[in-house]
């Protein structure tokens, strides 16, 4: 249609006039902005904003909405299954410059944060108030994106996922409409629960700019502890009776010998290269004392040995850096190569067969793929440590990638346990909740009816 | 239209050949269902039918939607803001009959059952499994009920309310099709949050037919306590300590002295009539008491005396029995009287200051309202026992009642903590959440395009 073309040249004209030099067009920003940490290869938008503010982002997302043209939220980039990846061009729409904690309510608990503040900038900042925020994926994220994401980690087995963390955000609609969901009651009633429809909506039904928070108490005690074991299967057993004796383990996460390896080497540790569980207790002195000695005792009749404790705070952080850093250190074994994360998660009563099983398939198939866990969730990961431009490896895992899935999904488990769907991995989606995507694709046509929000992830629409 | 006659006479023969003779039109029935446990008038459906099978509501359901007939769900019929109201008529879907535990995995702590299935019914099914499902409203509800209100209760502080336990819903949509959500594990993030979507969507959006739940260990020691304070500000502050503390409190309830007064009463005990907190404690032996002794150091501080122990289950059972009869106790007061329950919940730091207000509004208003509330979570009730013939004390009562609701909003709180909103808290909805009505309409009329799931609760949309 006549004007179509004077339009086309204008949108980014007038993001320009909006925004002055916090839009870029240079390839380099633009490719790094469209890529993850994964394997997923760039998909580069047409240009990249830095908001900040939410109502800039409101008439960021407008100036889209007028011009039909993609926004696709970006965080740290930190991100699993292609997230971020601008599949049809549009902007790349960074909030890291939106960094700023907005409120400490200490005394409720809560707080309130710009979209780009990341996990540790926010318990830097808490630091003092005797609080901490206890999610924590592997990468120092942005909080926005983890409530996007509805990200995870190892403390979740206690105190819960994003999910149960996100007291309310403020989202930046479709048609540019500012929302506020939720509030700092503790609970509420107060009609649908758009917190949680936004928790882990992956930018697709609108942006998320500021996010409240529960906040958790800085527990009087903490003791962590690695135990090595002699089978995976031990280790695995280990894990399901802590958790079915009522245990309140407040991190109890797996690593099998070949990551054990590449934690030592990345970390410079000495840890025997066997199946190995590090544990934190969170508790009064006598609590955490109690759940060790339960848990020591657990560990000890599945054939736990060297049971080392870390108790000073400094030995804790160097134990926990290493695992936050397995995913870094798993790719560190070959060098040159990428990371494929993927993630199932099933009941703990199958968790033993599901990690066993898989073990066995990936020895069979000769990958690089080593395992670390969640388990107390029954939530494992596997890294494939590939080399993409080598089409028979990718074929190798996507085909173990799939099997890993269906094994699970046989186990009443679930495709992710918390990376999310992205783009990566949506026809493993269409096998778990196949029944489901008529009213996932009705909810994303019904809030983002111009399909502008990060399309073509979690759910396919029709091209509007 | 010419066939419109036909069809209007159709429907309702199409249910019957369908159902039998669990197909009722009788006038009694009809106002039963049209009614629930508060203040609002009857408003019967054309017609009560019961199911026996998730495939035997879809089939209702397509019915209905055929003749663009209102569906409106039915369990036990204890909730409390009008939900099963047949504004519109149409049929009340009755549930009770699908009592069924399908599942029990102990090993997983979970299990599945039909929506009609009441919360002491589970609990008395899996009594031996030292297993145990803690959310507890006041009424022995059907847990897809449960499901549908987001209903909450007395170990909500510990345990979480019904958004945290369900971990999978089967539910019946608007257009007849049976979906399965979320699953057994114990974290997904595959795809949209279709499970607290549904959770709390009051029957508007689709018919749950089955729930999955979380259980939990019976704790290996129980106490429980009743403290009296000379002052509400007193049991208020103690309650708010306790928080602050981090003490893992299972329960933590109070009552004002009015409603201690109609406890003793209906429940034939002998407690001072004052402020008053029940406390519960679960742990291990050691961390039951060590939680009990930081609990009464504090309560004590505040004024707290006539500490009472209950360490017997029967004496426990007792206690916990006459807490769960508080509103059929304030009901009690007045012979004859009907009772307006309502709620509100607020950040905990602005609890104290919330009640007190509020006590002082109801002495000033004159009515009879006892408080009681789940005051680990900074929620309250009233229940105004009223006589609804008596107009000018229902209007005493509804302004009481938008006072409060400005009041919790004033202090950052919400509306409803737990009843939800049915029709009676609509424009306290619109108050709190104005700009979110935009979403919840588009949600609802992409999932429920005929505006025949509940109508004319939650959110105004437009008639077909």
């Amino acid at each position: 249609m006549a004007g179509e073309t004077a339009l086309e040249a204008n949108w980014l004209d007038e993001l320009g006039a909006l925004l002055g030099d916090r839009l870029s067009t240079s390839q380099a920003l633009r490719e790094q902005h469209g890529r993850d940490e994964s394997y997923h290869p760039a998909h580069a938008p047409d240009a990249v904003v830095f908001a900040t503010s939410t109502e800039e982002v409101a008439e960021i997302v407008r100036i889209c909405a007028r011009h039909r043209k993609p926004v696709i939220p970006f965080g740290t980039g930190t991100s699993l299954e292609g997230h971020v990846a601008a599949l049809s061009g549009g902007v790349s729409l960074d909030l890291s410059r939106m960094n700023e904690v907005l409120e400490v309510n200490a005394e409720d608990l809560d707080c309130k944060v710009q979209a780009g503040v990341t996990r540790k900038q926010l318990n830097d900042y808490i630091r003092d108030t005797g609080l901490f925020f206890p999610i924590d994926p592997g990468a120092d994220a942005s909080l926005g994106g983890m409530a996007a994401t509805g990200a995870s980690g190892t403390n979740a087995v206690r105190y819960g996922t994003m999910r149960e963390n996100v007291l309310g955000l403020t989202v930046v609609m479709a048609d540019g409409s500012v929302v506020h969901t939720g509030g700092r009651a503790r609970k509420s009633s107060a009609g649908y629960d758009l917190t949680r429809l936004m928790v882990g909506s992956e930018g697709t039904l609108g942006v998320i700019t500021e996010v409240r928070l529960r906040l958790h108490g800085i527990p009087e005690a903490v003791s962590s502890a690695v135990c090595a074991f002699p089978t995976l299967e031990g280790a695995v057993d280990t894990a399901m009776m802590v958790i079915q004796s009522g245990i309140p383990v407040a991190r109890m996460e797996l690593l099998d010998e070949v990551q054990m390896d590449a934690v030592n080497r990345n970390s410079k540790l000495d840890y025997p290269v066997q199946p190995t569980i590090f544990f934190e207790f969170h508790g009064t002195e006598a609590s955490a004392r109690e759940q060790a000695e339960m848990t020591g005792e657990i560990a000890r009749d599945n054939g736990g040995t060297d049971f080392r404790w870390a108790t000073r705070p400094e030995e804790r952080g160097k134990l926990w850096q290493a695992r936050h850093d397995a995913f870094y250190a798993a790719i560190g074994l070959r060098p040159g190569a990428k990371g494929w994360p993927t993630d199932v998660c099933v009941p703990i009563s199958r968790l033993a067969e599901c990690v066993l099983e898989t073990k066995r398939d990936i020895e069979e198939t000769g990958l690089l793929a080593p395992i670390v866990g969640h388990v107390g969730d029954g939530n494992f990961h596997l890294v494939f440590v590939v080399d993409p431009d080598d089409k028979a490896e990718m074929e190798k895992a996507a085909a173990l990638n799939d099997r890993l899935v269906e094994r699970a999904l046989r186990m009443e488990g679930t495709c992710t346990g918390e990376h999310g769907i992205g783009y990566g991995k949506m026809h493993l989606l269409e096998q778990e909740h196949g029944d489901l995507l008529p009213a996932m694709a009705a909810i994303k046509r019904a809030l983002d009816p111009l399909n502008i929000m990060n399309p073509g992830k979690i759910v396919r629409v029709d091209a509007n």
